[in-house]
């Protein structure tokens, strides 16, 4: 039985006329006291007020999880909330973002063969980390456990850093004082790069906040190599420009999948 | 009557079993010494030299046109090998690429409702024009005429400065010597992002030679650009990051269809 929470009505009431959700509450008491896991679904801005908006109604036995794409901060909040990680508190990620957001856009193959991080801690109960295990694997799910703070660079490296780059290239040619309106002379490539770029704000800003020094690191580092190839462009270096795409279209038709 | 032109024979004898030939030659003399419009479609280096060696057989009357990514360049080829811009050479670039290439890459109707773009001269004869643009039209393309320049500083922003950036990405994080290998924990969001890194290498030299002053000036910005985000980040501006965002997001969804 699925029992949403949260504060649209109308979103909810959607849920359950299209079999996303059996039940809803707009109050927070009777949709977690009697739950046997939570599943957090909210901006990273947002986990720790909900955590602690949830703390006197939910009991030590509830397992609860969530989808947030940072995790060092999501142990902080759960530490800073109940004093220490409790027991069936599982942190988790998974990875199969869509540039759209919200309750209609609920697809229910999402996370087929797609890959779930959970980062456990030593406090964790273990029977707790097996069963958000088994949730995910039954959705089809490639489960991976992993150090939080690895998580972290991980995903500031290859999700975090890529969507701020996306939302930069629309900023910076969105009604470019030099060239005028030029996104009706872009075709697909541009569509597919900066697809990301139409995620949700809210998200994203809170994403940056929260996994703040990682993502930092990777815009400084992606900063930095960008003022490299434009040297190597300037200075012609024809030889090693063929080498760095080659070598970078190589490692991309191995290692990533087209659909 | 559609007649290739090629050095791999093998390569054109696919193109006449698949219907994207009716007759093929691997000399460039039976090739173009009777043709009423030439194709000019390899890397931007071979663009000139392709030009020198058609001189010779070549009819005053054949109007040669192009599809290369760059055009400031095409004109001065032209003039370097003949003397001035010919009066039936028309430069154009179609905007509708692939990250893959070659003849098994054809694909008879990529350039429908696709913008086509030709930067005729003075010099041109109004007809040629015509003819070229006509022929575009009938492939369902919408073809538009601009200034050569001004072509090369858009597509410079548009189009060469996101393959670089994401040849770079790709690049950075290969084999990354602290993180090890990252992309299997990409998801649909790096692999969009990341499509045109998997575009031919030598196009992509050739194009960032040849193009070289109007790339290099749109990374400077562009790196310029993450500089000024990773202050953001850095200070946590949550209001300032969270307007950049949606700006990004609301121009995006604005003026690029998703497919």
């Amino acid at each position: 039985e699925v029992c949403g929470y949260g504060r649209n009505a109308e979103a909810l009431q959607w849920g359950l006329e299209n079999e996303v959700l059996d039940t809803f509450f707009t109050d927070i008491q009777p949709a977690v006291e009697n739950a046997d896991l939570v599943f957090l679904a909210v901006p990273l801005g947002l986990m720790e007020p909900l955590l602690a908006e949830m703390k006197p109604f939910i009991s030590e036995h509830t397992i609860i999880t969530d989808g947030g794409s940072a995790k060092t901060m999501m142990l902080q909040a759960a530490r800073n909330v109940f004093g220490e990680i409790p027991r069936n508190f599982i942190a988790g990620h998974p990875i199969a973002g869509k540039e759209v957001s919200g309750i209609t856009a609920a697809c229910k193959d999402l996370y087929v063969d797609h890959r779930v991080i959970l980062t456990p801690v030593a406090e964790n109960n273990p029977a707790a980390v097996e069963l958000v295990k088994t949730i995910w694997a039954k959705m089809g799910a490639d489960v991976e456990i992993m150090d939080a703070q690895y998580h972290d660079e991980v995903f500031a490296a290859t999700s975090h850093l890529p969507h701020l780059l996306a939302f930069n290239l629309v900023d910076l040619l969105n009604d470019h004082p030099e060239l005028g309106n030029v996104f009706k002379y872009t075709a697909g490539g541009f569509r597919d790069f900066t697809r990301i770029a139409s995620s949700d704000a809210t998200m994203w800003r809170d994403i940056s906040l929260y996994n703040n020094q990682a993502i930092v690191k990777w815009l400084r580092e992606y900063q930095a190599s960008v003022g490299k190839l434009a040297e190597l462009v300037e200075a012609k270096e024809g030889e090693k420009l063929f080498q760095l795409f080659s070598e970078a279209k190589e490692a991309r038709d191995t290692h990533i999948v087209n659909k």
